[in-house]
């Protein structure tokens, strides 16, 4: 047995159980300086490209995202893949194996980050899929691939700079309406003219030309933090998704009357942070038990309601007034709703209510409220073939450990969006998720084991391997 | 009669009935000019002095401040007055009269505004002031003047840069702590730095200089915008305070635990911005009915938390989360709460109740709350002698009406700090509201009838001739 002295002792353990299970555990230790120690150190590295110098945070067309950009795709270039920037910002990286006419296998995930991120949150999916493509280079073995491989990393997932998610795979798919090139950020620049600052010249017409044919492509694989506590529940490294939670967010402003904080009396005000405050308590108990507030008939519905409750998440993440100041009734509050559930009819009933009762809330308070959809997703399904694709090779990456746990294989909903999510209306999608350290992303604390980023690596390389 | 075409009905009824009492109506309408038009017109002028293009906003040393500095000083000269700037901004106007040793008369109000600010509140006391003496001026009266009479325009009391009112005025009434010069702005730049970047040197030592010797001072006497409704109510131009009511910032902190949107249960939540909601929606019952969550013992306790209902008043002007993005559940958030009252036990006792229930909410949430003191005043009562020869002044200048409104002129409380809070410390201070249309002020919808500024005017002119 060679020496191992970088390994954890439950992959160590992994490792002897797969080998007594027949794996062989040479061919993983041969990969782990790519797979592991480098995808590792990339995922570092690449969260060292911020905009800001105290806290990670890359949004669409930032300078930090295009060198982030420029990074990936000498990483891409390193795996032996042809690359280039397209008029959204996305960064593609791409071998035609032996049929360049085949349909080809799409994989990846975003470069883009919220504000105060962590490192693994998108650039997961990128870096595990350029290590897996490093191997196969490294083994001589991309020329034998049986259909094209393209790696994307996706220039917006997040939605930060300009509330509306999904630029970049939604370009891909097709989805994009072209009026969102005009949507513009805090500061008023335009989708479009933050894409003219980094000389990308992006016109109606070519965001359409952006469209891949569906035909041209097989499937679109994504491997992707967990971004929650079920896989660290159940000690596995690596999870199949079933589905993504549909997903809605809306913009709500409260408009009362601006005054003077001293001046105007309790009884005569139409304070609208005090409506927007009670509006907010009400969307969290709404959420809470949304079964006390929705009104089924049947035992059918009753239900409904049950499993809407498992998943359903309402979040307040922005909020701001005007005129801002503590000594200023503000004249008016806007704050972000994010409203997210596996059942897309429990979501639209959620989303009913929520806004009847604003509508009561604000009449009794004498302001006037605003709700504005900003995004919609409906819940998607992974499709059964490749999902079945990835399983097998996650087995014959890390496991099967026992014939007990090949059935417990988790097979997990997301309630995270993914780029998977646009990319499902041009293809079939599958996902892999990865074990996160308590559930935490969106936050510095986000932290994935260096053994499970080689484990993802090996599945997602068991399954290029199995297209050769 | 001469032509008085540019007067209102109002004032004319108001003259012809003044003039039908024994008051000289020729000397009201020869200082209309100075006392309206002009006034009027200054008021106009430096509403327009701003740091935005959008809209008026002059925080303490910003550049719009310090031009505005320069054309408050203008006039100052143009009133013949000798003119400084002292260390911490504020703009002097003297003249020293007939015995420079005499205790000086001060007068004045504020130079800086709130965001989005109407152009009456603070500017109204300084321009009215000035326009007094440019009256004395013209008659060859100022140097017949008993005693010294000083306009100051203090260069901060909306406190809106650095949170902390009445930098100014408590720097001359010597109540300024020296450790204010550290305090910070959002930016970083402290009340040092802002004073420093305008080469204004100040250090600890001539802070403390800057305060008046009290023997030097005779009283000290403040115009300013009512902000509130009364006066327009009774449909008089001009009312005396009394008071005015004791104020608490706080600033609140609920940190809990920054996570993804989609991927934290409810259940599993330690939702900072959920909790501030909630924590506004009780500050806002607890202001509305503070008898339902006091408790008092005895009769005269009840009536003192009737006293209380009838004045408290409680503002959320700003709040902010972190990291601030639709898809994050923020792991803090900040609120300021404002709170006013006339009785500064009833004050205390709220903001201990309050307190005491964040700290329940917070606990029962698993949150971090923390309350922070910002700034406090006690009530103020404004000085009898003082008050009364305002109240003879402003009885001369434009009324008595009849015997019956002489006994109903509006005597006020005051919901809002004005510089003469901070002054109270030094002097006897008195202070006259002039009626603002709708009660509307910190609005660009704020608005004084050019008859009333000439009131007020008026009021202060002869205030100023009963000391010569």
């Amino acid at each position: 047995m060679p020496s191992i002295p970088h390994l954890s002792v439950s992959l160590l353990l992994l490792l002897v159980t797969a080998c007594a299970n027949g794996f062989s555990e040479e061919k993983k230790l041969l990969h782990s300086e790519i797979l592991k120690d480098e995808a590792v150190a990339r995922l570092f590295e690449l969260g060292k490209v911020s905009d800001s110098e105290e806290f990670l945070e890359r949004t669409f067309q930032s300078a930090a995202s295009v060198r982030a950009g420029s990074l990936i795709r000498r990483w891409m270039e390193d795996a032996g893949l042809q690359t280039w920037v397209d008029q959204m910002g996305n960064v593609h990286g791409r071998h035609e194996g032996l049929n360049p006419r085949e349909k080809a296998l799409l994989m990846g995930s975003h470069l883009d980050t919220v504000i105060d991120a962590g490192v693994f949150d998108g650039a997961l999916g990128i870096i595990t899929a350029l290590s897996a493509l490093k191997v196969l280079k490294i083994k001589g073995m991309l020329g034998n691939l049986k259909r094209p491989v393209e790696v994307i990393a996706f220039s917006d997932e997040e939605g930060v700079r300009f509330q509306s998610t999904f630029l970049g795979s939604a370009a891909i798919a097709g989805v994009l309406p072209v009026s969102t090139l005009q949507v513009h950020d805090k500061s008023g620049v335009t989708v479009q003219g933050s894409l003219r600052m980094n000389s990308i010249d992006i016109s109606e017409e070519n965001l359409l030309q952006l469209k891949y044919d569906p035909e041209s492509v097989y499937g679109y694989v994504e491997v992707h933090i967990e971004q929650g506590p079920v896989l660290e529940n159940v000690g596995l490294p690596l999870g199949l998704v079933k589905g993504i939670a549909g997903q809605t967010r809306l913009k709500v402003t409260v408009k009362g009357t601006q005054g003077h904080a001293g001046t105007v009396p309790m009884k005569m005000r139409r304070d609208p942070m005090a409506g927007a405050a009670e509006l907010i308590v009400l969307l969290e108990s709404l959420c809470n038990q949304p079964e006390s507030f929705l009104s089924y008939d049947g035992q059918c519905a009753a239900s409904a309601a049950q499993s809407l409750a498992g998943s359903l998440v309402c979040t307040v993440g922005e909020i701001s007034t005007w005129p801002s100041a503590s000594n200023v009734i503000p004249g008016q509050v806007t704050f972000t709703v994010d409203i997210r559930a596996m059942d897309d009819l429990g979501r639209e009933a959620i989303i009913y209510e929520f806004s009847n009762r604003i509508h009561q809330i604000c009449d009794k308070r004498s302001v006037l409220c605003f709700v504005e959809r900003k995004h919609d997703a409906d819940a998607v399904a992974c499709d059964a073939e490749l999902s079945s694709k990835l399983r097998s090779a996650v087995y014959a990456a890390v496991g099967p450990l026992s014939d007990d746990e090949l059935l417990d294989m988790p097979v997990l909903m997301s309630g995270a969006g993914h780029d998977a999510m646009a990319m499902s209306h041009l293809t079939k999608v599958a996902m892999l998720f990865v074990r996160c350290r308590s559930g935490i992303s969106h936050s510095p604390a986000e932290h994935v084991l260096n053994d499970d980023v080689w484990a993802a690596g090996m599945a997602l390389l068991e399954f290029l391997e199995s297209l050769v």
